[in-house]
């Protein structure tokens, strides 16, 4: 059993999403979106995200954490914002002695849908049907959500891997 | 008489310095550069980033923290890196209690020499000058200095306005 939490950072909204893993099932926590307050300065908007982050950490106490990584912005202004949000993200969980993966949309994509360029609605509903969700999840939740999922795959692909040396290894002795 | 961190925030180096205030007078207290094992993933470079601003928090418990503004990098790539660093620091910083102002280079540049438009090396020796320093501080220490310099500059500016509106309005009653 492992509690894994998925956090997609944004600049004005983070979604976070947090599933247990038994075996090979995956078992829904909880999700949402954190709103920072848009008109207050950087430091208070990160101030925010940090508090609320560290809420969620205290009630669930997830294990491990896999934050999306951010798309390539447009423009270096864009960047700049969605850094500043992932940098803080990656530093309340690591300062709470989290350990955090990466992984590209891209990734995270190929590991819901089964495909690295599928749409936005496609990670939504495959999200829904995977953890057996009632509603569909709002896009960012998804997001964070299919980080989660995304880091149990390739969890279970090490632990299989491995698994695979060690017999090989025993055949060679 | 207070404390203040300057942080100068950078993805491979990030300079910091601390001064006392004592009236009108900057005291220098200590300076450095945190470098960052490029070499290893994000969340383990934004782990010792953390690690090294809390051990400096906790040594010398500044009240207030003051952090440069990131210089617009050319590209996307960059100002993402960029902006990683300095989400963390705020990150650091805020999950300590503490109060966070941000400052342009041009700012720093304006309260330290004199000019917005000063060169790097001209940042230097004027801080050097200022805090009545032995040597030249290096580069992104010196800038770590002028952010907690230019912030002791517009507290003293804010508390001799907020003296001058109080008078004023003693006047009007």
């Amino acid at each position: 059993m492992a509690l894994i939490l998925g956090v997609d950072p944004g600049s004005r909204k983070t979604g976070f999403g947090i599933i247990n893993v038994v075996g090979s099932q995956h078992e829904y926590v909880s999700s949402g979106v954190i709103r920072l307050p848009v008109d207050q300065e950087l430091p208070e908007r990160i101030r925010v995200l940090c508090d609320s982050l560290s809420e969620i950490i205290t009630l669930h106490c997830p294990q491990q954490v896999a934050v999306e990584q951010v798309f390539m912005a447009k423009n270096a202004g864009s960047a700049l914002k969605l850094g500043q949000a992932r940098g803080a993200v990656i530093a309340a969980c690591v300062t709470q002695g989290l350990e955090v993966a990466e992984y590209s949309a891209r990734q995270i994509k190929q590991a819901v849908v089964g495909t690295g360029a599928a749409k936005k609605e496609q990670v939504q509903l495959m999200v829904q049907t995977l953890l057996q969700l009632p509603d569909t999840p709002q896009e960012d939740a998804a997001d964070a959500l299919g980080a989660a999922i995304c880091h149990a795959h390739t969890q279970a692909s090490l632990i299989n891997l491995s698994g695979v040396t060690r017999i090989r290894r025993g055949r060679l002795r």
